[in-house]
C-alpha cells in the first residue's frame, strides 16, 4: 500500500474543503450584507478552514514523499477516507459556532450530531439532527448547502469519471450506458470527463437559481435550494421544508429533482445535439416511467384525503394540490433528495408503502440520486424472470440485454450481489439502532426507515423520522450507526467493504 | 400440457389424503377410547374423508385417459395445485366441526380461517387461528397434527427424490451434498429413494414417540408432538404449547428438531453405517454452528433477567433454566419449528433480533425445515466475500467451492436470486398485510413477523403474532395473503413463481 500517496491527496481534498469552507464565509458576508447576528456563524466557519488548511499542510509534508503510482487500493482507501475526513472538517463549523454562541442545548453541541450533519451534507442525504433550522445563522445554512452541492459534485465525478475507469462498481454499471472499452461519447480520459461533468453541473446550477429567483424566491433562498436539489440532498433553509413556498417554485424543484436523479453522463450526449441517444437510453425511460406511474398512484390517493402541510396547517387538497403535492412527494424520495412538500408521515398507508418501495429504487446510475439505482432493479428484474423460465425450459440459453448491451454473467452476480448488500445492510442498521434506542421511545418503523433512509441517502423516514421530525434525539451511537449507512449507500458500499477485508490490506 | 395427467395424479392425491383423514378418526377413535364428546370431531373428519374420495373420484374419472409422460411442466403444475387443493381438503374438518357444534364465534366458522390452519398444517408452518386449542376435540387435535406430518414427509420425498430428478431448485442444490451426476450414495430412481426416505421418517417418528412416552407424555400427546417436530411444524395440544411439559421432554424435543432440520439425505449415509460423511457434511457442521452460537448468545442474554412462561407464570430463570429455555426456542425458530417454551416475545431486544435473523435461516437442503437454508446462505456468503475481493484485485479468478463441490456461475446465480426473491416476498407480504389491516391494531411488528413467520414456515412470529398469541383475528384477506406465503416458502417459490410466468402456460 503506498500510503504516502494517500496521504498526499487527502491533503490536498483537505486543503479543497478548508478553501470552500472560507468562501463560504466570504459569499455569506457578501450575500447577507453584514448581518451582526452572523458573527459567531462566520467566526466558525473562519476557524474550521484555516484548521482544515493546518491539518491540510500537515497531511501533505507527511505525504511528501513516495511515488506517484495510484494503485486499485490506494484509489479505494483514498476514496473512502474522504468521506469520514471530509465530514469531520465539515462538521466542525457546527460545533464552533454551538461553543462561540454557547447553547448548551443545541444538537450541534455534540460533535457526533455535528459530524452526522456534515455527513448527512457530504452524502447528499439531508437528514438534520436540527429541530429549528432558522435559528441557524445564514452562514451555516449556506455551508449544510455547500456541503451538498460537494457532494453531488464529488459523487458524479467519481461515478461517471474515476470509478469507470478504475472498474470499482459503477463501472460494470455505467458500461451500460456507453458499452465497448473505449466508452463512446464520454472521452476516455479522466481529467477530461470530470471537466466536462464540473462544467455541466455548474450549468445546471446556474440554471436553477436564475428560475428560483424569477419565481420570488431571494437569492440566498435560491442558492440553498439549488445546491440542496441538484445533489438530491435535501436540506432546506425552513424548518417547513418546500411546503412553505408556493406551487411555481414547487414545480421547478421537481424538474430540476428528476434531472439531478438522471445519468449525468447523458447529458454529455445532450451538450453535443445527440437528443436520440439521450432519449433511447434504456435506464432513463425506466427510471420516468417509475415516477410516473408512481406519481399518479400518489396523487390518485391523494384526492379527497384530508393533508397536513409542513407547516402543520391542515387541507383539503383540490386534485391540482393533491397532484403537485403526490409528484413533489414521490420525486424528491424516489431521486433520494428528501424535500417534504406535506406531512407525508400522516397520509394513509397505500402512498407511504408506495414511497417506502421507492426509497430503495433510487436515481440512475452516474446520477447524484442514491438507493439501489435503476439500472440494478432492471437488470435483477430481467435476471430474475430468466431465473423462473429455467425452471421449466432448463435447456434455453437467454443472454440478458440492456438496451443493446449484454449483461455478461458477471455483471448479473455484481448487481445481485449488491442489491442482497442493500438489503442485508438495511436490516441490520435497522437492528442496530433498535439496539442502540433500547428503552427511548424508538418504534421499529422508525428505526427502519431511518435505516433505509440514511443508507439510500434519502433524507426524512416515516415516524418519528418523519417529514416534520429530525434525527437530534437519536444516541450517538445510532447517530454514528447512521453516519456510516450515509457513507456506505453513497461510495455504493463497495469502497468501504473492502476496508473490512484482511486480504485487502496484505501486501499483493 | 398434458391437463389430464395432472388431473389423475391429483385424484390420487386426494384419495391419499381422504383416507389419511378417515384413518386419523379411527385412531382417534381408538386412542382416546370413544370419548362422547369427540363425536362431532369423528364426524367432521368421516365426512370430509368421503367427500375427498368423492372428489378423487371424479379427478380419476376425469383424468382417465391421456398419455402417461410427465413433462417438466406438469411435474410443477402438479407440486403447486397438490398444496393449494390439498390444503382446502384438510381443512374441510374444521369447517365441518364448527358448523356441528354450532359455535358462530369460532374462528372456524370461517373457511379462509380453516384453509389458513390446514396450509399452515401441510407447510409445516405452525401459525394457528385457534385462540383454545386445547377446546378442540381430539380428533380434530390428531388431525392438525397428521397434516404436519403428511406435510413433512411429502416435502422430505419431493425435495429429496423428486426435485433433483426433475432439475427444479433443489437438484442444483442437492447436488451439492451428493455431487456428480449418478447422485452417489442416494439410490438413483425416484422410487427407491422415496422408499428409503419413508422408512426414515418413519423410524424417526418411532423413536421419538417412545421418548416422549418415557419422559411422561400421554401418548397421544407423544404422537401429536412427534409429528409436529419432525416435520418441523409447532402446533401442539396444548394452549402453553411445550411451556407446560417438564424439561425431560423439552429437552428430547430440541434433539428431534435439530435432527427434522438436518438433510434427510444424509441420514441414508448413516443407515449405510457412513458416518464421516455424515460428520463431514459442510452444511451440517454450518447449520449446527449456527445453532451452537445463536443459542450461547440467547441464553446468556436470558442470565439474570425476568422470564414468562407460556402459561403466563413469572420466573427467575436459574443458568440452566436460562440454558434450556434459550436453546430450545433458538432451535425451534432456527429450525421453523415453532414451539414455544416460554413467552419471548416479552425478552429483550437483543435475544429478539437474534431470532428473526435465526428465521431467515432456516434448516438444511432436503429437511422438513423451511427458511432460506444454510447452504444458499453458505453459497451467498462466500460469493459477496468474491465480489468484494474483485473490486481490488479484478484479475483474481476463484472458483467457489462448499466442501468438495464446485458452485458453478449459473448455481450461484440461482441461488443469488432466491435470496433476493425471499427478502422482496416477505416485503410485499408485510406490505400487504398492513393494508389490509389497515384500521385494525396491526403494528408493523406484526405485520413483519407475521410476513417473514409464515414465508419461512416457522409459526408464531412478535408482537401480535407472538408467542402466545394467534392469527385467528387476521382478516380473510390477510389470512389468504399469509396462506400464498406459506406454501410459497414450502415449495421453495419456484414451484408457484411459474404459474404467474406467460410462457408457461404456453405450448413449448
Amino acid at each position: 500500500m503506498n500510503t504516502r500517496f494517500v496521504v498526499r491527496y487527502l491533503g490536498l481534498l483537505m486543503a479543497v474543503l478548508g478553501a470552500s469552507v472560507l468562501l463560504t464565509a466570504g459569499a455569506d458576508w457578501v450575500l447577507t450584507e453584514h448581518v451582526t447576528a452572523d458573527v459567531p456563524g462566520v467566526k466558525a466557519l473562519v476557524v474550521s478552514g484555516l484548521i482544515g488548511w493546518l491539518f491540510a499542510g500537515l497531511l501533505l509534508w507527511l505525504g511528501r514523499q513516495g511515488s506517484d503510482s495510484l494503485g486499485r487500493r490506494e484509489a479505494l482507501l483514498l476514496v473512502a477516507l474522504s468521506w469520514f475526513l471530509g465530514a469531520a472538517l465539515s462538521g466542525l463549523p457546527y460545533y464552533f459556532w454551538a461553543k462561540l454562541v454557547c447553547e448548551p442545548d443545541h444538537p450541534f453541541s455534540s460533535f457526533v450530531a455535528c459530524y452526522f450533519e456534515a455527513m448527512s451534507g457530504l452524502t447528499t442525504t439531508g437528514a438534520t439532527v436540527l429541530s429549528d433550522i432558522e435559528a441557524l445563522p445564514t452562514s451555516l445554512l449556506l455551508w449544510r448547502a455547500t456541503t451538498h452541492w460537494l457532494g453531488g459534485l464529488g459523487i458524479v465525478v467519481l461515478f461517471v469519471a474515476v470509478f469507470p475507469m478504475l472498474g470499482v462498481g459503477g463501472k460494470r454499471l455505467f458500461a451500460v450506458e456507453a458499452p465497448g472499452p473505449s466508452q463512446p461519447g464520454v472521452k476516455p480520459r479522466i481529467r477530461e470527463t470530470a471537466r466536462i461533468l464540473w462544467i455541466i453541473y455548474l450549468g445546471l446550477t446556474c440554471i436553477e437559481i436564475g428560475l428560483l429567483k424569477l419565481a420570488g424566491m431571494t437569492l440566498f433562498d435560491s442558492i440553498c435550494h439549488t445546491f440542496a436539489t441538484l445533489a438530491t440532498g435535501g436540506f432546506s433553509t425552513r424548518n417547513t421544508s418546500v411546503g412553505g413556498f408556493g406551487p411555481a417554485i414547487q414545480i421547478i424543484m421537481i424538474v430540476f429533482m428528476v434531472l439531478a436523479g438522471a445519468n449525468f453522463g447523458l447529458y454529455y450526449h445532450v451538450l453535443q445535439g445527440r437528443w436520440k441517444r439521450f432519449f433511447q437510453d434504456p435506464e432513463l425511460r425506466v427510471y420516468l416511467g417509475i415516477l410516473l406511474v408512481a406519481s399518479l398512484l400518489v396523487s390518485a390517493s391523494l384526492i379527497g384525503e384530508r393533508m397536513f402541510a409542513t407547516t402543520g396547517q391542515m387541507v383539503e387538497p383540490s386534485v391540482g394540490q393533491a397532484v403537485l403535492h403526490g409528484t413533489f412527494q414521490t420525486v424528491s424520495i424516489q431521486t433520494t433528495t428528501g424535500f417534504c412538500s406535506a406531512d407525508f408521515n400522516l397520509w394513509a398507508f397505500g402512498p407511504k408503502a408506495i414511497l417506502l418501495v421507492l426509497m430503495f429504487v433510487g436515481g440512475c446510475a452516474g446520477s447524484t440520486g442514491g438507493g439501489i439505482k435503476v439500472i440494478r432493479l432492471l437488470v435483477a428484474f430481467k435476471v430474475v424472470l430468466c431465473e423462473i423460465e429455467r425452471v421449466f425450459r432448463p435447456n434455453v440459453v437467454r443472454s440478458i440485454k440492456v438496451g443493446k448491451s449484454v449483461i455478461d454473467p458477471a455483471m448479473r452476480q455484481a448487481v445481485l450481489v449488491y442489491i442482497l448488500g442493500i438489503f442485508i445492510l438495511f436490516g441490520l442498521g435497522a437492528i442496530a439502532i433498535m439496539w442502540f434506542e433500547t428503552g427511548s421511545q424508538c418504534d421499529f418503523i422508525t428505526a427502519a426507515t431511518a435505516s433505509a433512509a440514511t443508507l439510500n441517502n434519502i433524507g426524512p423516514g416515516l415516524a418519528r423520522v418523519g417529514a416534520i421530525e429530525n434525527f437530534g434525539w437519536f444516541s450517538s451511537p445510532s447517530l454514528i450507526v447512521m453516519s456510516l449507512l450515509m457513507a456506505l449507500g453513497r461510495l455504493e458500499v463497495y469502497a468501504i467493504a473492502v476496508l473490512f477485508v484482511p486480504s485487502f490490506w496484505r501486501k499483493p
